[in-house]
């Protein structure tokens, strides 16, 4: 459904290692991982969806607005997340040393496709 | 203590509103915020390290090293954390349209010495 457009960027960014799909209860609509990846990447989409859904809260208390991306480093890879609606957020995992600025631009790219296949 | 060097960072971003050090308890060390700020910055703070948490939690499960930044854009504030140690986070959030690249260059070189006077 959306493995091509993951595929896309996943192989469009230096250090691209997973990308994916998802809704808030951590189930996955699509995914896409390079070859040589030994991250498992439903692993890292079902904490990402905890992670988004503490920070909607956290964002909702303080009137914060709706959150829009999240990106997360740590020492063996970065995540960057992007919300699509109520229901649905993208996620793409990269190696540290990775292109977080063209990950982000292809991201938000490809949001409004996302949006748009989802209905 | 810290709030000079929160000044400093605050004052020295476009867009920036507050900074402040806290621990992961929520209880902040010290914190800096622009006058004209209508936002509660102890409260993000509070939930910003609910948040910093549930991700460390997060990464443990996934042997993803250490957590070492966390950016949140919202519709009306991003956030940007930056992990000192085991026990405190940096915190400094901005505008939507702030200057992102600038203010993580500043945490980036302002940690470090953080870390020095926490001992």
């Amino acid at each position: 459904m959306f493995r091509e457009a993951l595929q896309n960027v996943v192989n469009g960014v230096d250090g691209g290692l997973a990308g994916m799909v998802m809704d808030f209860e951590g189930i996955p609509l699509d995914s896409y991982s390079r070859e040589e990846t030994d991250f498992d990447i439903e692993s890292v989409g079902a904490e990402a969806s905890v992670i988004v859904k503490a920070i909607q809260r956290a964002t909702d208390m303080l009137d914060a607005g709706d959150t829009r991306e999240v990106s997360i480093k740590s020492d063996r890879v970065t995540t960057l997340i992007r919300v699509l609606n109520d229901s649905y957020f993208v996620a793409l995992t990269l190696r540290p040393e990775g292109n977080l600025g063209k990950a982000r631009y292809l991201l938000r790219v490809l949001a409004p496709k996302l949006v748009g296949e989802l209905g």
